[in-house]
């Protein structure tokens, strides 16, 4: 693909840098801003360089957060002794949409992958296993996505903290509410027989 | 959905005004360029302004370009007489790859589109028909999409030319190379079939 400028070119080169946009997207994108007033393109790229260089994580659980403390952490009504341990900021937007957790979050920011080359130091574990050290706390639950990257995560978490009295625990895993059996794939069938739950548990909770 | 930063939040909205893309994908980028190095984000934002601010359009085809005529005007080899009438610089480099059109383009920069409050005054018309007027020029090849509104606006500038002795062409519509006839509107099967060719001719330019 010959563009007939390098400015325009340069600036395909960088929004194709963007996960899942290809060239012909990133064109696309680019011939969009040409045509809207310069005012938006100003707008867009001083947003982007002020959120990069900006923007602070939560000391406590190192979420997305506009303060040292995010409002999570912050609030007295949450249970600081049961910790969430989750992958992103959308985990955590994902979680408190549902209402029923009521305890904090950890945000790892991403998960352990070796063909990416990342690792666990590159990770928020080692201040997940100081809190378990330093403080009470009773449960840590896991929340990654159940992917083979996803259960390295968690099983190299646990290896770490199998030493201290915390209980440990992963979300259920079991056809989603409205999925049709016959298209479940045969691992999660098969979890869900083994996790089975009571009946009258199950109805009590819908 | 609530983000737990104004930074964030900020940067989300400014990337799901681009067409196609909305807040969930917008997040998504936004928390990629996050975890990339700073400089990807600040390369992104000053090639974006860059581009807006200095790009230049061809004096002469309206093209995007470097410089103040572009390399197809400029070229000697290109037969000025010939122009086509094209939307944006996207269909320039489709014509282009095809290798078969050796005359110049003029480039719209859009389609007459009352709905979304883009009339004649907007496109670059007035400057095709100031060629026709005083050049010596011997065709004009509508290659706009075949929509309602690269029909209207193929109409519309069709009569601003009827007056001078140029001659007005459409590129032919048809069954793509490839394409199954049972799959083809009816329309563009009627028209293929009224504006057939001689099978002689069809065989010499395969």
């Amino acid at each position: 693909m010959e563009l007939p400028s390098k400015l325009l070119e340069n600036a395909v080169n960088e929004i194709s840098q963007l996960p899942g946009i290809g060239k012909r997207t990133a064109l696309r994108l680019a011939l969009h801003l040409l045509r809207q007033p310069g005012s938006q393109t100003s707008m867009l790229s001083q947003a982007l360089e002020k959120m990069r260089n900006e923007i602070q994580y939560c000391n406590e659980c190192h979420n997305i957060s506009d303060a040292e403390i995010c409002k999570i952490c912050e609030s007295p009504t949450r249970d600081a002794s049961i910790i969430c341990v989750v992958e992103d900021v959308r985990d955590v937007m994902a979680i408190e949409g549902t209402g029923s957790f009521k305890g904090v979050y950890h945000v790892l920011g991403g998960k352990i992958n070796p063909i990416e080359g990342i690792g666990p130091s590159q990770l928020n574990i080692s201040t997940l296993v100081s809190k378990v050290k330093e403080r009470d706390i009773t449960e840590i639950i896991f929340a990654l996505s159940s992917t083979m990257e996803g259960d390295t995560t968690n099983f190299y978490i646990y290896k770490q903290l199998k030493d201290y009295p915390v209980l440990t625990s992963t979300i259920a895993r079991g056809i989603a509410i409205g999925d049709e059996l016959e298209y479940a794939d045969e691992v999660t069938l098969g979890r869900s027989l083994m996790h089975r739950i009571p009946f009258e548990q199950s109805i009590r909770q819908v």
